[in-house]
């Protein structure tokens, strides 16, 4: 279902990445499900985080609502980017259609999630480990963004997905990958935030680390750094990295 | 479906009065529809303002995912309820089941929530009375309500509802009944702000009169003051608001 409130306009490169940007700097999202017992929508809130290959990820009680529309229904949508000052309808934002895949508890990709959503919502740790508690993969399977009045776009389940034949070795050495980055730059997590928004006087640290770019925060703010082109092995994304350096505005 | 992330709580009068206030002092809301052509359920966001009934309204594009989508099937789902600062699962939120009544443009109905709608969303003139601008009245059919970890509720749709005989009067009235109001208490706005969240140095003023109470704007914030007990008549309502006093604290 396309939001065609305005003139569709072409899906460029500057809409995908920004697409991406509202999916990916999502600290949290409304997710629709469908109620198993009366067929109607159903809106929720939920933590947000992404897995290696861009894909979002939620972390759900067994006994929420969403939880159990999810384990009979695996359609889903998210509704990401929040609005700021002025008019809500201003500010862009993006409806992700999603299939729902639960992630095993005792996998690989379960302590690969639960890793970098704990980098990203540190307080998750009080409860991310009760047995009632579980991740849901949301795969994008198509997507439409309002990029505020008359700015409408389509988009497709891939243009959300960082397909990288690096995206495991990334994963297994995200840490030792960013110590590098900052041992040679310990301004990165500053020079990147600052690249996209302008100086402010805020501390900032980097909490995710893909193929794709960079997640950073800031007490309860999320920025996401994204790559122009998706790396393609561990040694492309250390040396797109490197290259980020916040330059002070000549005036 | 109830959201049971929670041990449910027994909805007392308390739990009602934050869930009606939650959808009636929500500038916007997350809506939630079902896609016509693949059955997903769709989540955008939208304006919204209050019906004189209680009624949640959504004032939409007839272009727009989520009308087409009312129009094929008028279940919907809102959610309102904005987080702030810290965890956002920690803040109250409302999930609101209802069913969509397209409103007719020619109708004292229309001219009725328009109104309304443009004290709370002055902006909204801009496009309000474009050919292809709609108002939906959406029913609440039942809620579930999380008022933060541990606290889940569940709500019938009348709990949401302004039950009174004096709805049509005091609609056609409610300018004449302010200013009444304002002539005897010119700080009646700000008395009744600073009654529901301490004293502050914003501009108050009166958006919405209703039998169940008050809607306050400062700016972008929107405040909802209700009153114990629904005014079945419009001196009732008149002599309820008249009382509004803010007491300064006695430190």
């Amino acid at each position: 279902m396309k939001d065609q409130a305005s003139v569709l306009r072409e899906t460029d490169g500057e809409a995908r990445k920004l697409a991406r940007t509202l999916l990916r700097s999502a600290r949290y999202a409304a997710i629709a499900v469908l109620d198993p017992e009366t067929g109607f929508p159903f809106a929720s809130r939920v933590l947000l985080g992404t897995d290696i290959d861009g894909v979002p990820v939620i972390l759900v009680s067994g006994l929420s609502a969403h939880t159990r529309a999810l384990d009979a229904d695996v359609r889903a949508s998210l509704l990401t980017g929040e609005p700021g000052k002025g008019d809500p309808l201003a500010y862009a934002r993006l409806t992700t259609q999603c299939r729902a895949e639960p992630v095993d508890r005792d996998s690989v990709v379960h302590a690969r999630i639960r890793g970098r959503f704990l980098n990203r919502h540190a307080k998750a740790k009080l409860y991310i480990d009760f047995p009632d508690f579980r991740f849901f993969r949301l795969v994008p399977q198509s997507a439409s963004m309002n990029g505020g009045f008359g700015r409408a776009y389509v988009l497709e389940g891939a243009d959300l997905a960082i397909r990288s034949s690096a995206n495991e070795t990334v994963a297994a050495q995200a840490d030792e990958i960013l110590r590098d980055l900052l041992d040679k730059n310990p301004d990165l997590a500053r020079d990147a935030a600052l690249t996209l928004k302008g100086a402010d006087h805020k501390i900032w640290g980097i909490c995710g680390l893909d193929c794709g770019g960079l997640d950073l925060i800031s007490g309860e703010i999320l920025l996401r750094y994204e790559l122009e082109t998706v790396a393609q092995s561990a040694s492309e994304l250390y040396s797109h990295i490197s290259k980020i350096k916040y330059a002070i505005p000549q005036i």
